[in-house]
């Protein structure tokens, strides 16, 4: 990489956010930061862009935007407010990476502008392509943007690819960890606390996440999202459980040969990984030390214990607005599970419910998905009450 | 790939060289066979240019050579003969490929004349690179010549680098199988006989190579193979012995990220890659089932009690004709162990003597190499006589 390569963040402030920035502060020179964005973070959005120095930055809230400029009057750039100001620090044309980090359905739109200003995007927003992925991938086909997942299964499977020809690969095989409860009875799964889902074996990541990891959801999810990043049917896409998350995910091809992407376990890899694609820079993270590790193993993933995998693909099969429906109501059922409202095993309950209730749309809008997104949700939550 | 791909085998009637037409037969529209060439087993040339309707022939020995035309007097094309002959098969214009599978040093002239044509070369023949490496991969540099290795590890190697900067490798891990004595005392190493050390636990081989497996001197050609092959100092190569070889070998790359190429045990999958480099065909192999196979692992190669591969990173390090030395002295103490003259132990030792007593030539030409393999295996006799 010869020039510094302009980054855009939207949602600096969140877990991906700060390390992105941490990955751009090890190697300053060779990134230079365009927009950072927040929702209502202010404090935070002031202390990163007097760390980053960013040429500007945008604030949705219209409160933490006005206090913004009281906290940081000498500020040169402009600094952006609301949906809009988001879209515009998303489609500016100097970007060479916009990384979408925000939280939930909040990030669509924002993303969307993105990628109708042909960037090369780093989604860490997973409601994106779970709930619009086609209308996602058709822009960015018909824009020339490039979609790259930040986690590691999907940047494993984009790293297997470089170099080969589409129509080589046979299967994706993602790996999942299989979370706290892989080895758990089946007659134990009514009794799980959010405590206990909360520990997740390998990964420390948000509280949301960490359910959708411990029910397996997550995993449906990235099978969902894989089928739009890699234009694949659901039937070349596997899962396998893989404990010890060293091999992030795996490509198959035609002949027979496997290409898999390891390492440690380390968001930071990914995260660098769309900011520089597709060549790479250096990175101080610990070195595999496979001798050490000593032993990788594999299982298959046990969908009679963890439904939530099993209505994922099913959802993905149904297509249209299938999955769209399944995420609003899997977010209601974590957060009612949370709240302790809900045991464990109730989360696939609610969901599968509000799938067989909803009618499910063939080709949705942008706008049909806001609109069945917040309608799964009221039905999701009618569920719950009763 | 829409043209098919023109190929003419070096050896073709060896283990490789029948491997080659297994898998050209499977696809043969993908395929045309421009020579086919043997050095004596003129009956099995004469079966395969049958089937095949080969362009050439090419035969080294002339009663051979001779006999090919009493047995298929009605062969339309040219029936060349000598090494000559096999120069002017490796030569030819209209090669797309030409695959290198000749056994031992009498590979290196005929694979020199392909590599000055500068064609892609699948190099099966050890030899060429372990001895004369430096002026194999000057000699490509110079006629623009891919070479690729025909063997499960440096293919998978290549696979993993397709599409990635090379200045971004930061290591190369080769894997081994370990052997059939992986796991045997050091103090037992003294009793193993041929028959004990020929059952190798995952390929099939033929009997040098297979020794060579037992004492991971083969892994040791291996390493010095992917130093001209990939151009990397030996700090950056390393071993790792992995008994299921599932993994064939890996790349790790600046950021910390590893790419590793992984399959079902079967050389079909490297000589096809050749043969269809850098893109794929559909090959029918079984497909690899982690969830089947349960579990690798991993362990430090032990040079304590397989000092061969310690020599071999030894002889790299000393570089000039150091490596040729090594390969002329493992040769001559394998045949000695095979024929039950020499102990197991006693391999490493006469490599050391070797090693030990002959001058290193620090920038030999291909005639020094021919002169200095000659004078190396003279030496390693007496010591054996002795």
């Amino acid at each position: 990489m010869a020039a510094p390569r302009t980054i855009t963040i939207l949602g600096s402030t969140g877990s991906i956010g700060t390390q992105t920035l941490d990955v751009i502060g090890r190697r300053s020179t060779e990134y230079q930061v365009r927009y950072l964005t927040c929702n209502t973070r202010v404090d935070d959005l002031v202390a990163q862009a007097r760390v980053f120095q960013p040429y500007g930055v945008a604030i949705r809230e219209e409160s933490a935007w006005r206090r913004f400029q009281e906290l940081y009057p000498d500020f040169a750039g402009p600094v952006l407010r609301g949906e809009e100001g988001l879209c515009e620090a998303a489609a500016d044309e100097q970007n060479d990476v916009v990384l979408s980090a925000m939280v939930g359905f909040s990030g669509v739109v924002p993303t969307m502008a993105a990628i109708r200003s042909g960037h090369v995007i780093g989604l860490a927003n997973k409601e994106t392509l779970v709930s619009a992925g086609a209308i996602m991938t058709a822009a960015a086909r018909a824009h020339g943007a490039t979609l790259l997942a930040v986690d590691s299964e999907h940047s494993a499977i984009a790293q297997c690819l470089v170099g080969e020809r589409f129509s080589d690969v046979a299967r994706l095989i993602i790996t999942a960890s299989g979370g706290p409860f892989r080895s758990l009875p089946a007659n134990e799964f009514h009794a799980i606390t959010p405590e206990r889902a909360l520990r997740h074996p390998n990964w420390s990541m948000g509280s949301k996440i960490t359910i959708d990891s411990a029910t397996l959801m997550n995993k449906g999810f990235e099978v969902i999202e894989a089928r739009w990043l890699f234009d694949l049917p659901s039937e070349k896409i596997d899962v396998i459980v893989h404990p010890q998350s060293i091999i992030h995910s795996m490509v198959e091809f035609v002949d027979g040969s496997v290409k898999a992407q390891m390492g440690v376990p380390s968001m930071l890899v990914p995260i660098q990984y769309a900011l520089t694609y597709p060549v790479r820079l250096p990175l101080d993270v610990p070195s595999m030390d496979l001798a050490a590790i000593g032993s990788l193993t594999f299982e298959a993933a046990d969908t009679e214990r963890f439904p939530c995998l099993r209505l994922a693909y099913e959802a993905l099969r149904t297509e249209g607005s299938a999955a769209c429906i399944l995420n609003a109501a899997n977010e209601v059922a974590v957060a009612a599970f949370l709240a302790g409202d809900l045991p464990f095993t109730g989360i696939a309950e609610v969901i599968a419910r509000t799938l067989d209730h909803m009618e499910v749309v063939a080709h949705p809008s942008l706008d049909d998905i806001v609109a069945i997104d917040g309608e799964s949700r009221r039905r999701a939550a009618e569920y719950l009450s009763n």
